[in-house]
Parts: C-alpha cells; structure tokens; sequence
C-alpha cells in the first residue's frame, strides 16, 4: 500500500489513485467499527480540530466534530456569527489565533473560492504545521463530500471491497445545477479517477457544454492531472436518454435563488424535466440507486416517495458514510503526510 | 420493580404509576452521586444523544446536555439558527439526517404541539431504533420538567424516600397561565397520578373552568388512562382560598405577550391577585413550598424577596434535580424500552 | 511558596507579588505540557466550568474552554443570544440556574463594568461555593489577559525563569486608546506590581493625563494596596521618545467608533502618530518585542508587516500563552482559595 503525501486535502484534482484507494480502505474499517459501546478510536487523543465555517453548515460541521471525536480529538467550533470577524480582522489572523492555540487540523468552509487553499498556502509560508481540510469553498471543491459520494456507490457495487475499482467502467448521472455545484465538480474528478464514465444532465443554464471538457486539463495552478487515464464525461440533455444504462445517478440541491436569476422558469417545469420519480427510473428497465448530497427539496430534485424508498434512495447512506470518510481525512492529514498509514502491521487503525 | 416498557417518552398521559416510581427512584439514585470528582456514569459510553431545539431554550437544553454527559454520552446540539432549516427541507429530514450519523437519542423541542409525536411515528415508520424524548412542544407537554416538579416535591415531603407515595393526599396548588403552560398539563397529568389533590388557581381567561376536567379522560389518541384512579382536579379564582390547607403552591411564568392578547389588565394588577409573596403565605399559617419553572418575573409571579428565600423557594432545587430526572429518562430509553432496568442484582447505576 | 487566598479573580488591583509569582510559575508548568499526545491533566475532572460571555468573544471564550478541557473539566457555554434574558429575567437568575445545575466555576464577561463582581458578591451572599473569574468587564478589567501579557513579558525577557522579577526595571510603552481599554487597565495594575517602568502613549482623547495616576491609590472598594511599592507610570505624547530606552511596546486596538465620537480625525493620521512599523522601531536602535491583545486592524495599530515578523511581533505567543495562564487560574479557583497550591511535595500540576 502506498504512501500518504498530502499535506493538505484542498482539492480531489490533486488525488491520485492510490489515494482514493486509502481513504476508502481507511473508511470501510471505520464504518466496520461499532456505532455505540466502545467506539472511539484514541487515534487523535488530545489533539485539537478546529472547524472555522465561514458560511454555515450545521451538518457538515457536525459530522466532521464527530469524526473528530470518534477519533478522540478535542474539538473547538468557531461560527462567524459569534465572533469578531465583522471587526475588520484579516481571516488569516482569526485562523492563527486559533493556530496558536493549538489546533492542529482546520476544517474550512468558505463562500469564495479557493479561500481554504489560500490559508493552507500562508500557514505553511508561516512556518505552522497544521492541516488543512477543505470542508467546501465556493463552486470550487468539496472534497470529503466527492469522497463519501464515492464510498457510497462503490460499498453500493462492492460491498466488501469498496475500492475505486468497483467504480471502474460504471455509467454515473449527474443531473441538475452542475454548474453551481462544487459537490459535482469534486465527484467529476473522483468519478473519473476511478474509470467511471459521468453523464451531466440538466439545461444548458445549468450544465454548460464546457463541462465535457472539466477534466481534461488539471485546473490553474496545479502542473499536471495525477491520474493517468480518466473515464469519459459527457453532456447529455434529456435525462431519459441519459439514464439509458446508468448505473447510478446523483442529483443535486436546487437553489431557489436560481429562478429569480433567470436560469430557470419554474420549479414545476424543472422537476418536470429533471426531477426523479419511481415512474421515470423504472423506464430504465432496472432499479437505480440515488444520491442527493441533501437537503432534497421534496418534489423539485425528486420526488418524496424516492427518497423515503431506502431500496433506491442512498441519501441516508451518504450521511452515515460521511463520517468515516471524514475520520479517514482526519487521520491521514494528522499523521502529516510524512508516512506510510495503512501498513498492516504496525497501524491497523 | 417493574418493567420499562417506553420506547419514546412524549406525554406524562401515558406514565402509569410504575413508571413514576422507577424514575424517580432513579432519579434519586443519581442525585446521590457526587456533584463533583469521579461524577461519571459509563451507562451511554460512546452513544450519541442529539438535542434538536426548534424553539430556543439554551437552559433546559444545558440541563439535557449535562445530564447526558454525565451518563458518558457525546452530544451533538442542533439549533435552527446556525442551520438549513430555512432553506425548505422537512423537519423529518433533519431529523434523519443527525439518526444517519448515528443519533441514538434525539431530546425534540418544537413551538408546535405534537411534533415530538409525529417525529417519533415517523422515525417508527422507517424502521429507525431510535428514541425520542420531548423536550416541550406547543401547549401541550413538557415531561421533563412535569417529572422534575414531581422529584422535587416528593423530595421536600419525603427526602428519604421520594416516590410517587409522597404525594398521596397532598393538595398542591397551581396559580397562574395554566391555560398556556404545558409545564401545568404535565404537572397535572404526574400529580394527579399519584394521588395529589391539584387547586388551579387564575382569572377565566388563563384558567378555563373546563381545566377541571382535564385529566377525566386520557388525551386524543390514547386509548386508556394507565392509571387507574386520579386525584382531584378544582378550580379556585381566590388564591388565598386555594392556599388554604395546601402543601405546596407552584406558579407559572407570565409571558409578557398575554396583555397584549387583553388577557390581563396590568401586571400590578395580576401581582395583586395572583403574585406569592411572604405575606400571603403567612394567612395560611404554616410554611409553604413554593415552585417556578423559571425563569422567574420578579414582582409578578412573586416577589423576589420570596424567590430569594432558600426556605421557601425551590426553584434552584428545581433546576438541581433536573439533572438526575434527565439522566434517569436518557438511561431508561437507552436500552430500548425492553428491559427491567431497576432489578438490584444486574443494573444498580 | 506562599498560598493563593483569592475565592475569585476579578480585578489585578487585588493581586499581591506572590498572586502574580503563583499564577506566573504555574503557567510555566503547565506551558511545559506537550501539546499533543497525553496532554490532559486530570485536576479538574468531573468539575463545571461555565463560560457566560453576555459580550460576545469567541477566541476568548475558546481559550478558557480549551483551558478547561484540558484540565479534564467539563465545559457549558451559555450565550445570550441562545437565551431568554430578553424575557426579562435578572442576571443573577440566570447565572444561579448554572450554579443550580452543578457550575463550580463561572467565566464572566459583560459590557457592563463590575458584573462579575456583583455577581460574586450575590452569589457569596447566597452562601454559593462557586467562583468567579472576570473574562473582561466594561471598561474595567480583564485580568486573564493583563497575566497572559505579563507572562508573555517575562517569558521574553528570562525564558527559563519567567517570574515577576523578569519584570523589574523595565521600560514597558502601551500606546494607543488606553482611555477605553480594560487591556490596559489590567496590564497596569500588573506590569507596575512586578516593578516595571509604564510609559503611556497616545493623544489626550485616547490617554487622558490623569492616568499617571492610575495606580496611585487603590481602585474603589479596595482598602489598600496589597502591592508595597509599585512602578512609575508616565504619559508620553510622542512615540519616538516613549519608545526611547523601551524594552517592550503594547498597542492596544482601535475601535473604528472612536472616528464617529470625534475622538480620533483619522485612521491615516492615527497610524502616522501612533502606529507601529519596522522602521519607528528600528529608529529606537535595538529590536523591541511587540504585544497586541488582537485582533489587529492591520495598518493601524501596526504595519501588517510587523505583524508577520516572528522576530517582532509576540502576538500568536499571547494567544498561545493564554492558555496555560487561564489553566493557572482555573486550577488555583477550583482549590477553594483555602490551600498552598505549590507545594512542590503534595501538588506538582
């Protein structure tokens, strides 16, 4: 098994396929431990997370502290909204103060694109050894959602070994407000990592044909793709067709803000087109699981009958997923990018 | 000792009179133990129990909080204000959200009446082993806090043996906003229970007439009342009158927004006929237990003269043992409802 | 080594040398403590530390829970805006629920000056076993952060031996709106205690004359001084000689609401005058340590370029040391006031 090099996890551009590999074999361990009794892990035993959501997400933030804390770790929150922020202190410095109190990995979410790499960039400048985890920046990325997505469909195809190779070859959908959306853009990039070929859905106000082309290329500022060879993407416009031979299909939040930007004429049209039905995944011959990264607005992105069907419906997965992918991130960034994690013989998690 | 048979606990209306007694001899149990040093029971090590307060109460949720700490429990807390709730999702799916990531107890405060409830059926519904506990909804039902009223008071008339006999016979006063008040409902589903006379005391327009009445039938959607016989419900406008020959007298917070509603004239007033005070209790002639919910309108429900009287007023002691009734409710549904919890040889606390 | 008698921590007026030498010696111990790994001290176990900051401050108040926690305390936060102290309900009330509730240490801060204390005085008069520590109050005091500045200090000048003496005989400048700074006011009563030469800087509006007085007498309330003979203080309206001979300078932040009270005319001319920079410094003619209680508004108390210069600048090594300070006085209040705490034989941390 292969080393972990990272430092940071800012972006899954950056991933290579040993390293979907170690995250979701670190995970399946984590989920195999029991969800109550003795379930903590003394992995993290005093050391200091510390999330800084700057645009708020109760559960995401949650699952992260629980993570943190299945592992041991102490954890300290910091909300804009009780803070100090408004003051006109720069966010470098509300970061290093928390720095400077100890933490040693920072969970960063933020409204603008690329703020988490930017922090993770002048802490190292600084000097500081801390980790930092992109817990979402603007459309840009969401790394540890693209990976629970991931561990999802790949326990839902190889339930013992839900490795990036049962995602090899499949035909993944993902319709909606591509565009919009840093969770498809971090499932493109791990999607395809791992052979799968992704189908975008959705009209042309939300799914650009540009993004055929989104991992053609590594993005600005990264040399080159660590992944050799990517599976196709496509942009397909009716979800019928798009379905044909799919073998999953994710669909995304539907902001309402989008209708008063023009980029939608109603909600009722929209589900009409894109929405998800029992009806409309039984044309397909088989049954489909479903991803939502959540919350699903009942009857806009699906209908509320999928989603309350466990036997289609994998959104509750997903959140269950989240934290032991989350656990993984945690334990591979605090371990420091120096060594060898998954070495069967000196550190069975 | 007999068995625990609730899966969730929604409404003192279903509590016979053994599930009095097994709280509070429980509750008793954990109030023995010290307020400090080795203060931690392991009975929910590593469960997660999650405090949902729609309606915010930052005290009774501290209190849930540190009662389930002290059992070894992690808690995580949401609060609508830092949350999605506002972007449309249901509330169930909130809700399943924090059972995904492996709630195991869910403490549900709402405004609405009932919605503890429907969480509970739906939660049933789904298949999810999960227990619901309410923490306050609408007007109709505080468990909690009916319980903890209950503890005090029979600790006050039996400090060595506080069980549902203490009350037998007592004549308990209730004076104020019952017609507001879940606290009062639960108050007058527990007393009642175990055998205590209750005066309501309050003009028409906070205390109905048919409040007499109230626990003659068990509420909408019950089947039977578990306890056999009940005592006496009267009401009585006069509160001197209803203070005479009473144990104890229990008032209820004014909520500033009922002279809005023209349900009073002034708060002078309403101090004149219904407020506590060292005087009027004096006319009865003996020493009188006074208790508040909190938090306390100073010079309205009473003076603070009374409030800050230790002899007289149990509103700490209330807050106090709210802690060891809280505890007693979080280990009772954590196993589920399918044990006999209290037996000597295998469970002592 | 002497013992500590404080019940609480409220005002450095009160502080003898020893206080200051107690407090200082076992922040030292405890800054020795490796910050990850084993890093919790078992002192506090199973005891409450309740954080009630009515004036917001998340990295103060994170400081005194990471400070608690690893003590093994456990920690509730109450803030009013989760609260209901809207309804109306006394201050004291609301603190007394978290005493009620098992609160043994209480954290207070509040715009308004002398709140801790008047709740401590209440909550002795109630006969309360609880102790109080003042997080900042008004334009008063703030005491953890006047020994976190001067441990800070003492650390700069003798490293190994960070006590009051390394204090003795030094020239130590506070530039900046010192009128309106409890920072300030705190580091006063401090830094002349241990010896120390203060140099006051600032324009008549932010430094009144007046406060070469400032430690003349003891603060209303106090009877005397517990301190025998105290360093000067001094006001200096230029910088330039203020800085001449200096061993240290503090600047104080600036609330952009002085602009609006016509006390300052502009931010431009403030940094001008007051602000700090490489070069000012350099013109003193040796490098001179540079403290800040944060947030900084970058380019007016100081160049951001001062403030990224580890050489310089102390200002992560304040947040830094406020932890170990804060364990200090958590540790030294958690023993009652009644016992020598550092008692090399009994009581090594």
């Amino acid at each position: 098994m292969s080393a972990w090099t990272h430092r940071h996890v800012l972006d899954l551009a950056a991933f290579s396929l040993d390293d979907y590999a170690t995250v979701l074999e670190l995970a399946q361990r984590f989920r195999a431990m029991p969800t109550s009794g003795a379930r903590k892990l003394p992995a993290l035993q005093g050391r200091l997370v510390t999330t800084l959501f700057f645009e708020p997400s109760t559960r995401t933030r949650s699952s992260f502290e629980l993570a943190a804390r299945r592992l041991s770790a102490d954890v300290v929150s910091f909300t804009p909204g009780s803070s100090s922020l408004s003051k006109g202190e720069s966010l470098l410095d509300t970061v290093r103060t928390y720095v400077a109190m100890g933490a040693e990995l920072l969970v960063v979410r933020h409204r603008a694109t690329a703020v988490p790499q930017q922090l993770a960039e002048a802490l190292d400048a600084a000097g500081e050894r801390v980790a930092v985890l992109n817990g979402g920046d603007g459309l840009h990325s969401h790394p540890s959602q693209g990976l629970l997505d991931l561990f999802t469909l790949a326990r839902h195809f190889e339930p013992e070994a839900p490795g990036p190779q049962a995602l090899q070859g499949r035909r993944i959908v993902i319709v909606g407000d591509v565009l919009h959306s840093r969770v498809a853009r971090s499932n493109l990039w791990a999607l395809t990592a791992c052979g799968a070929e992704v189908v975008l859905c959705g009209p042309p106000t939300l799914v650009p044909d540009a993004f055929a082309d989104f991992v053609a290329a590594p993005p600005p500022g990264q040399r080159h793709d660590p992944v050799p060879r990517r599976g196709r993407v496509q942009v397909q416009r009716d979800l019928d067709a798009a379905l044909q031979g799919a073998d999953a299909v994710m669909t995304l939040r539907l902001q309402q803000e989008r209708m008063q930007q023009n980029l939608l004429s109603s909600l009722e049209g929209y589900h009409q087109r894109y929405g998800l039905s029992h009806t409309r995944l039984q044309r397909g011959g088989r049954p489909l699981p479903v991803l939502h990264p959540g919350p699903v607005n009942r009857g806009v992105e699906m209908t509320g009958g999928l989603l309350d069907d466990p036997a289609v419906a994998l959104v509750d997965e997903q959140v269950r997923n989240g934290i032991p992918v989350r656990m993984a991130l945690l334990y591979l960034l605090a371990a420091g990018g120096t060594q060898s994690i998954l070495n069967p013989s000196s550190s069975r998690p």
